[in-house]
């Protein structure tokens, strides 16, 4: 028994270890020898986790998918158009914590690129963060937030595709784009839709 | 005469093989073997380039930077949203040299996260490429093309955050973002801007 427990305990260590890597130098930065050195472990122990550079980045990625499914969210302040407000604001870089989950996120562009079995992981990802946008979109066409002829798989798409180019720029300019002039940009574009 | 001609020729087969391995790989696959590999080269004649990684991505910089520069643009069917449109399209993956280009930029964001010198020349493109849009926007704002209270530079960074996150879109999924559906969604969000 104490073993199982040890065992479980090692290996939140290392999801964790994995994790502040990731925070810190992305998926470009995450190497069995980052993480070894990030815990004070030998390259050896890791590698009785992590047989092969892939399944570290595999478990890394499930380790990024807990915590960005884990993190606080903005409560939608009504239906549809506020509702899709708040889903935005919850992938902005906003706080510390943000700014690590988008820095983590958009290494992890680049290590899709580069990879068929993750391209297919981000592309799933985007089918699903648009899948958490869209039912805000209906419903405010429902409610009539938005002009009657308006497509939703276009709202959705352009919303998705607002946030994340918000994000790039926040991460490299975050003078320019503080957590208020974030928060104004959303309000500003979701206020465009509704137009 | 002739040795100063093999040289310069040399160069620019180093710095096409540097491309084709940025356009293949991004930034995270470019190393000295890899762009050695790519000319049949030894790694000992790169480094007589590149005595190391930082010089080669310095390299790697700039020969994306004229590559983006020298690209086909597309004309503006008049001043203000037409103009902007045109800027919105011209960083489209719209075709398999503006892919190659996007992938290279794209994998630059992670690159640049982990590095305070490329993080600023990320920042300093970000703002020449707000730089190129401004003008557009702000001829918008003459024309009446956008409503008069609008903000020109949240105008801008709404529209270059809806651009970056539509090419990454685009880039992982061009069964669903094919250049047709680009395009419109590019038609729509100007729209938007103007209604």
């Amino acid at each position: 028994m104490p073993a199982r427990g040890d065992h479980d305990a090692r290996r939140r260590d290392v999801s964790q270890a994995v994790w502040e890597v990731l925070a810190a130098h992305g998926f470009g930065g995450l190497t069995l020898r980052a993480v070894a050195a990030h815990m004070g472990a030998s390259t050896g122990l890791l590698t009785h986790y992590f047989p092969s550079k892939k399944a570290l980045v595999r478990h890394a990625l499930e380790v990024a998918q807990e915590h960005t499914q884990g993190r606080d969210r903005f409560p939608a302040e009504g239906e549809g158009l506020p509702g899709l407000r708040a889903a935005l604001l919850d992938v902005m870089p906003l706080t510390p914590e943000a700014v690590a989950m988008s820095r983590v996120w958009v290494s992890f562009w680049d290590a899709a690129l580069g990879d068929d079995e993750l391209a297919a992981a981000e592309l799933r990802r985007y089918e699903r963060w648009r899948g958490m946008l869209r039912p805000h979109v209906e419903a405010a066409l429902r409610l009539g937030q938005l002009p009657a002829d308006a497509d939703p798989e276009d709202v959705v798409a352009t919303a998705a595709g607002f946030g994340h180019g918000l994000v790039v720029q926040a991460l490299f300019d975050p003078a320019r784009f503080p957590p208020r002039r974030q928060a104004a940009l959303v309000d500003g574009f979701v206020a465009l839709l509704g137009r």
